[in-house]
């Protein structure tokens, strides 16, 4: 007879066997982060570390350094890759703010509220540069290919955001485009140039880079939900921030074409004309759970997460093999 | 004896030579320029194509292709690398009219005033990504390396500009060191990518760094002379609109520094407590008379051209030569 172990006692997944897996890499990373921040302009790394400080997870150049330990690359060049995606990313955040006038991110006050947009958008650019900077140091023209063509397919996948934008008539197809650039594609690329830098063949490359894309897919999912379903502690933003800024997300999508005739003229009311007091918002949600919206996008990352577990079976048992399938669990269990 | 010649019948300078010698090279960045900027996201040609299509002289990818011509270059790359400078030029053009809240750009509305602010930075961000994977396409990572490297140092040149806005104690010397990193490290990359990519001595690689660098900042000078001493018309842009921002140029370092206590007075309000009506503009362009801070304006970007035609000097003569040389004297002549 089998025993009968109940939900709440199962360990609660999370990133650590990641965090292990990758210390003392990231302790290098993170040494190369501070030192490529530096400039003689004192505001460059200010405004940098304001946000780099903030305590994000840094769960893209963990996966890079991941990949690289799962297929077994011996060199040094990963570390400089790993921040590379890091400035990446903080790079687009800093713009985004700018883009979606936000205030509040990881629970600080955004570096346009302290320094400006203008600072927020240069700064950006700066990072973006040193980016590149380190990844030609690394001297890997097909890591380079791979890292460029991320940064153009990002900004893609924003200005796709932005044109879909209190837009109620975008497709879960149209929706999926713009999480797959916005978000996916950098987790793809972070992923790839591991098994790149390893010299290892094409079908472990789009292993690598299948994983990545799809956990970036289940990452964003979640992200969207949590958004109208999460705490305001567990964002580092307010809740309903996507709701105030009319954008169209997976949860918005499904409530929407599952709604009636009301319904729909309410969520165009709040999200095309801008109608988003708290007591919409509070109507939002309601609705959301009446057509069981927040399940179904979490579903949908749960199918996603399923893809990325696949896509590393080819690869043996091992340690960091394990720790990435674990964040495929951390990132969809965030919903709860 | 001598035939006197009066002034005014000499040849306007201009930059026809550059522009016939490199006409055929062009006529291919430009198609790479155009099908560069597609997208299957529609508001990123439109965006793009309002700027890039304005009538800009694209003098910088001019200066990599008559640079790869000079040291006899016979490949391909420069088409690329000459497109990747323009759309970095691009890119900062958006970035900067977001910093600068500009309403006109060569003549035109900027492109955040059509699109908006959102469109213009991340638009912005997809040109930068598009410039790396041409670059990376090239397959010189010397090439790479000089132009990521100007990619940080003119975000760091705009970050020093904003800290110094609003701040007459600016010294000549820091000023200087802004529009060295804003505009004139792009025109030295332009310049250095060609004969890195012929193969040439390190010699003539700094010879025609130099020739750009300076070039760059005696542009910039009589680009910063033009603001208060321009026309409208040419321009592009409304007179004044420095003085406007409080943008700290060499033409309002000269006044301030050699101006009695009265009209520091003045510039501090003007320019750090944002008094700049037409009437205030109009009694600075007085002070700017007085103190001879336009000619002498201009007669240090002559000195800058003079480095830059000295740079040129260990290259024998040849069509591609003569026809750098002139785009100095049209750079400088462009004050008058």
């Amino acid at each position: 007879m089998a025993i009968v172990v109940p939900f709440g006692s199962q360990p609660e997944p999370s990133i650590e066997r990641l965090v292990s897996l990758v210390s003392a890499d990231m302790e290098r990373v993170n040494a190369m982060i501070l030192s490529r921040t530096g400039s003689d302009v004192l505001m460059i790394p200010e405004v940098a570390n304001h946000l780099i400080s903030s305590g994000g997870k840094r769960l893209r150049p963990m996966l890079t350094l991941a990949t690289a330990a799962l297929t077994g690359y011996s060199g040094t060049g990963h570390i400089k890759l790993a921040a590379s995606v890091e400035f990446m990313h903080t790079a687009t955040l800093l713009h985004d703010d700018v883009v979606d006038e936000s205030e509040l991110r990881r629970g600080k006050a955004t570096a346009r509220m302290v320094w400006g947009n203008e600072a927020s958008v240069l700064v950006g650019d700066f990072l973006l540069g040193q980016a590149f900077k380190m990844m030609v140091e690394v001297e890997s023209l097909r890591c380079l290919g791979i890292l460029s063509a991320a940064a153009a397919v990002i900004a893609e996948g924003e200005v796709m955001q932005l044109a879909a934008a209190k837009k109620l008539d975008t497709t879960e197809d149209a929706y999926l485009a713009v999480i797959r650039g916005k978000t996916a594609e950098l987790f793809a690329a972070a992923c790839e140039v591991g098994p790149v830098l390893a010299s290892r063949s094409a079908a472990e490359q789009a292993a690598c880079r299948s994983f990545g894309m799809n956990l970036g897919i289940a990452f964003q999912l979640v992200d969207d939900g949590l958004d109208y379903g999460g705490s305001r502690a567990a964002l580092g933003k307010n809740v309903g921030d996507d709701f105030r800024e009319g954008k169209i997300t997976l949860p918005v999508i499904l409530a929407f074409r599952r709604g009636n005739g009301d319904e729909r003229e309410f969520w165009r009311r709040a999200l095309e004309a801008g109608e988003t007091s708290d007591k919409e918002l509070d109507h939002a949600a309601e609705l959301l759970v009446k057509h069981r919206a927040l399940e179904d996008t979490i579903e949908r990352a749960r199918h996603y997460g399923a893809i990325a577990k696949d896509a590393l079976a080819l690869f043996p048992h091992s340690e960091a093999k394990q720790a990435l399938l674990q964040v495929v669990d951390f990132c969809v269990a965030r919903a709860h």
